[in-house]
This record gives structure tokens, C-alpha cells and sequence, in this order.
């Protein structure tokens, strides 16, 4: 594929404009964006060309019906400014997942890593090496075949952009507990990144932000009973030194940060359990004192310590631990990540 | 609002390119549209423009969170060529009520209804005079403000665009019930003609497609045991002379077809229930011949009878009667629309 990926170079670059030390999330894009379109019945040479805006038909299907689906990834550079992904190929497995439930168009292995790969070589400069800081990469397909009538679309577009990045949490995290509101229905895409299961977020997340939280933990659509996951994270729970979470559905996401936590907290001899936690379980645990810790995982999120968690009116305090799994364990994993230590699980991809 | 209305008008028409006796559904597209910015915290004065592309950053958030809301509705033009809307209203405060739940701003209700009747009159050549034929209205309001990070956008754009369109379904329409997948959770926004609800909806529809059928009929995603609705219809179910549809919900649009059909229905002296219907119900009315007739009702699909249904493996056939409900409440709904009848209800509003 090497001589089919086309390239055109930005005549000038904006990264002279860029505070590196001053980064938010996900507000500023690199110079060049990789592009594949979907047409006639197949994918077609993606190529990288400067970072510019989309031109889409007003009746574009991913206006009207929600067809697109996402990734999240970052790129780290060590100290000898080597570059780094993180089980790249697991994002690629789960975007034709998510692809597969939207009715979009598999894309083909290589399009999605030589195209990812080059893309990250050219922007290689863009990298942050600040700590916390990463390189954030969002590739992601939309709906570009046009029509008002509701069915999948006949063209799309891949597209990979990236943007320097910090900390998408300050500090810890205050979560609610949902009782009202629902993420995902059985049966449904809760496990897909698919756009319209962040939409369907925003409104509840709004009133929880209102009351002073920062994020809802959803909870199963039938009783609201059961924690599934906090929409950007998966949630571990620790219940004296058991670390618990849920697992993965079809309303629920399977995030490659939960899981690498998980053989992680293993690798560190601490028991794990992967099962249905309930409400009750954990508030009657955070009455007992033995709810010792919760924690968000995901790639944006990284680990999200949670300093309080807010359940019908009532809220419950975590203690505030010298020692926690969580630090722990966000320590294991993004010394992985910034190549500063051994790779024991062989996770670490280099972008040569 | 009259004199901040820009008009900006088309050099050349399309209109002498189409060939109004063949017109497909929603895939030709007028001259000109409405166009109305979201920004700073206010929604700036509409301005009616040729047709054209949209412009938005590959990290407008409508591309990754699916942030969007839509209506559906139709012109109708009379002998005399007088357009006609149906009932407007109820569009415009489903769309607000759809805003809401996807965090989206409410649109002032002078914006779309001024907007909406001066393009209606600028585009009046484009509605069609042909039996079955209409002008397909398409209001939408995607997110153009930008971010990788889920939370709802700073801008927006709503738009009006039309489509002069043939029927929806081709004849009679064959269902399938469906038992594994979900189109939506209790909580969540079933309810709201939001985007990301019908790109969930394309890939069991397809599975259903690949099996002779040609839509899907949901049913709840606990117990898969209640009939919902069609994705793009809501459903009548009619046991010996009783007009039977499920109730509005969470879950379920509150479609103006469907409420305007129990109206007529009443008014025709027809027996009418609203109640929940159970699969079971259904199949073993099948079984006993006391299920006289299944049909959809939307504004695009009108009032589509349907054929036959599909339940585990097992097809039962509807009768083919002479004087059906759907007949008959299909010519009274659209003798009110295109001005040939009364209009006791006061539901036809004239474009002027």
C-alpha cells in the first residue's frame, strides 16, 4: 500500500501558535489529516492532505441519521523521542465492530495502520512530552452519501485527525449515580463507539453538572440497579482489596484500557472480579468503610480517580488513600505507554 | 421577523431536470434553503440560500457525537394551487422538545415558521400535483461547533431543505418482529427524533431485508414481548373491528400521523384503544382470524398497510379487505391534506 498512500503537505504549519505547556483536550488539530473514501462499493487509497474543512451535501445521511462511529487513541513520545501507540490493533478490531452495528462498510487493516503510522511520522513534532500530555488521535467514518430516506448511506469517509492534548479530568472526578436516565438498551449499539451514544449523554450529564457532579455512571434501563459504565470510562470499583467491574455487553462498552487494568491488577497479585455490580452493593460497602476506592478507565480518561459518588440525594465520600490501586495502577500502565518500562504484556506499538 | 429574512436567490433552477411522474423518495433536492446559525448563545436571524454544501471542521462535534435532531413533513398544493402544510405546529414543537433531550438550544418558533412558509413560497413550483406525490420537508439541526470531547456543542445549524418525493413503500409491506435487537432503552431517547436513533436501527433492518422482509417492528428491548413502533412508522393493529396502537413513551416518537389517525378513526364511529400490545396478543389473534389488518402510519409513509408479519420463524398473512380501515382512514387523512374535504379538526394550515 506504501506507494498508493498519497501525500500532500500543509504549505505552512500552525504549531509555532500551539502553548504546549498550556494544552485543554482535544481543541487544537495537528497540520494534515489522513482521508479514505468509501465509493462504488469499496474503500478507496486513503491519502494524508493538510487539515482542512469537510464539504458535505446538506442531505449527507450523517446529518439526518446519526451514521458514524469513533475511535480514541494516543500517541506518546519517550525521552528519546521515540514514538509509541498503545494496542493499535484493538482500536482498529473495535472500529469494524462499531462499523459492523452502524452499517458501515468494513475498512481494511492496512488503510487504517499505514495510513495511522505515516500520519503519525509526519506529525511526529506535534507530540507532546510534557507528563500527562499525549498526542490525541480521533479516527472516525461518517455518512456521506446523501438521501432523506432511512437507510445506510452508499458513501463515507475515514478520517483520522489528531490534537495535542492534556488532562481531559482536573482533579478527581464527582460521579452520580443515574436513576432516571438511560445510555444503552439491551439489544441496542450501547457497546459500539457510535455517535449517537454520546448525544443521548449530554442532556442528563448537563443536569448532574447542574447539581455539581462531573459525570453519570449509568446504570442498567430496566431497574437502575446495575453500574455499567460512566459513557468516556469503564468503572472499577474496590470493595475492601477486591477490584471489581462490570463486564462487557451489548450496552456496554469493551474499552482496551479496562482491560489492560484488569491483567494489570492481576500481574500486581490483586484479586480482580469481573461481574454485575449492584447499587446497593456499593453504597451498603461505602456505609461499611469497605468501599475503598472507584476509578474510571478509559483512553482519554487514563485512570480517573473518583472522590465522591452522589446516589438518591445522598452522597458518599471515597477515602482519600496513601496507597491506591488506582495510582497504582495508572503508574503501570502509562510507564507502559511512555516507554518507561518493560512491556511485560507486549502492548507497546513503535510508529517507524 | 419579515424584514431580517435575507434572501439570497438561486441564478438557475434545477426544475427543468426532473421528471416529476418518476419521483423517488427525498433524493432530489429544490433550489434554495434555509439556513440559521446558533451562535454566542443565540440563535442569529435565518437567511433563505441557494442550495449548496455545508462547510464544517472535521471536529464539528455532529461528526463524532451525533448530535442532531430532524423533522419530517409535507406541501401539498390543491387544484387551485394553494399549498397547504399539515398541522406545522406540532413539527416545530416536536423539534424543541427532540432539542432538549440531545442538548441542542431551542429554536424561537417565528424563525421556523416564518422560515419555513417564505421558502414554501419561493419553492412553490416544485410541489407536485401527482396522485401519491408531495413536497418531503426536511427541518434539521446538526452541531457545527467543535471538540473531541463529549460534551454538547458551542454552534449550530439549523436548515431547511425539500425534496419532491413519490411514495415511501412501494405496495403492501412485509414486517418482521423483532426479538433480538432494540431500538431503544426506558431513559433514554426513543422518543426524540434524534439522528443516532435510525443508524442503530440500519443493521437489523438489513438482516431483515436479507430475509424477504422490509421493516422491522421493535418491540421492548426487556422482554422483547410489546410492540413499539416501525423506526419510521408508528403502528395500528386492528382485532376484529377494534383500532388498537401502543401508548407514547420514552420510548416511542409521538407521531402526528399517528395522533391525527386515532382522530379520524374516532370521527369515522371506529372503536379505538391505546393501550400496549403484547406479541403475544397479536400472533394468537392471527391464529384465531380476528386480526383483520396491521398498518404504519408516519409522514412519509402515510398510512401503509402491511401484508404480512414475521414472528420466530413463522410468517402470518394479513387479510386483503375490501373496505379496510386503512383505506379508509388514509383517504380521509389526505383528503384534509391536499384541501379535496372538510377540515373540521383545523388541522391544514394554508402557506400564504
Amino acid at each position: 500500500m506504501t506507494n498508493t498512500l498519497m501525500i500532500e503537505k500543509a504549505k505552512t504549519s500552525k504549531i509555532k501558535d500551539v502553548d504546549f505547556d498550556n494544552l485543554s483536550f482535544g481543541s487544537i488539530y495537528t497540520d494534515h489529516m489522513l482521508v479514505c473514501d468509501y465509493k462504488d462499493g469499496e474503500w478507496k487509497a486513503p491519502k494524508i492532505v493538510p487539515y482542512q474543512p469537510l464539504t458535505l451535501d446538506p442531505s449527507a445521511k450523517i446529518f439526518h441519521y446519526g451514521q458514524s462511529i469513533f475511535e480514541g487513541m494516543k500517541a506518546y513520545k519517550d525521552d528519546e523521542d521515540n514514538v509509541w501507540l498503545f494496542r493499535p490493533l484493538e482500536n482498529f478490531k473495535r472500529l469494524n465492530k462499531s462499523a459492523k452495528r452502524i452499517a458501515i462498510p468494513e475498512l481494511p487493516e492496512e488503510f487504517f495502520m499505514e495510513g495511522l503510522t505515516t500520519l503519525l511520522q509526519i506529525e511526529k513534532d506535534w507530540i507532546p512530552k510534557n507528563p500527562g500530555s499525549s498526542l490525541y488521535i480521533r479516527p472516525f467514518i461518517l455518512a456521506s452519501g446523501t438521501g432523506f430516506h432511512a437507510s445506510p448511506a452508499d458513501e463515507y469517509k475515514f478520517i483520522i485527525a489528531c490534537a495535542p492534548s492534556g488532562a481531559y479530568f482536573s482533579g478527581k472526578v464527582k460521579v452520580l449515580i443515574e436513576q432516571n436516565y438511560s445510555r444503552a438498551a439491551n439489544g441496542g449499539v450501547g457497546y459500539a463507539k457510535a455517535g449517537g451514544n454520546y448525544a443521548g449523554q449530554f442532556y442528563p450529564t448537563q443536569l448532574a453538572i447542574e447539581k455539581g457532579y462531573n459525570q453519570v455512571i449509568w446504570t442498567d434501563d430496566n431497574e437502575h440497579e446495575y453500574i455499567e459504565e460512566a459513557g468516556a470510562m469503564n468503572i472499577f470499583v474496590r470493595i475492601n482489596d477486591t477490584l471489581i467491574t462490570g463486564p462487557t455487553s451489548d450496552r456496554i462498552l469493551d474499552g482496551i484500557t479496562r482491560k489492560s487494568i484488569l491483567d494489570i491488577a492481576k500481574d500486581e497479585g490483586i484479586a480482580t472480579e469481573v461481574r454485575k455490580i449492584s447499587v446497593t452493593e456499593v453504597v451498603e460497602a461505602a456505609k461499611a468503610g469497605t468501599l475503598k476506592e472507584m476509578f474510571g478507565a478509559g483512553t482519554a480518561a487514563v485512570v480517573s480517580p473518583i472522590a465522591s459518588f452522589g446516589y438518591k440525594d445522598n452522597d458518599y465520600d471515597l477515602p482519600d488513600l496513601a496507597d491506591s490501586y488506582a495510582s497504582r495502577l495508572k503508574k503501570r500502565i502509562t510507564d507502559i505507554q511512555y516507554n518507561r518500562a518493560e512491556d511485560k504484556f507486549g502492548w507497546r506499538f513503535k510508529v517507524q
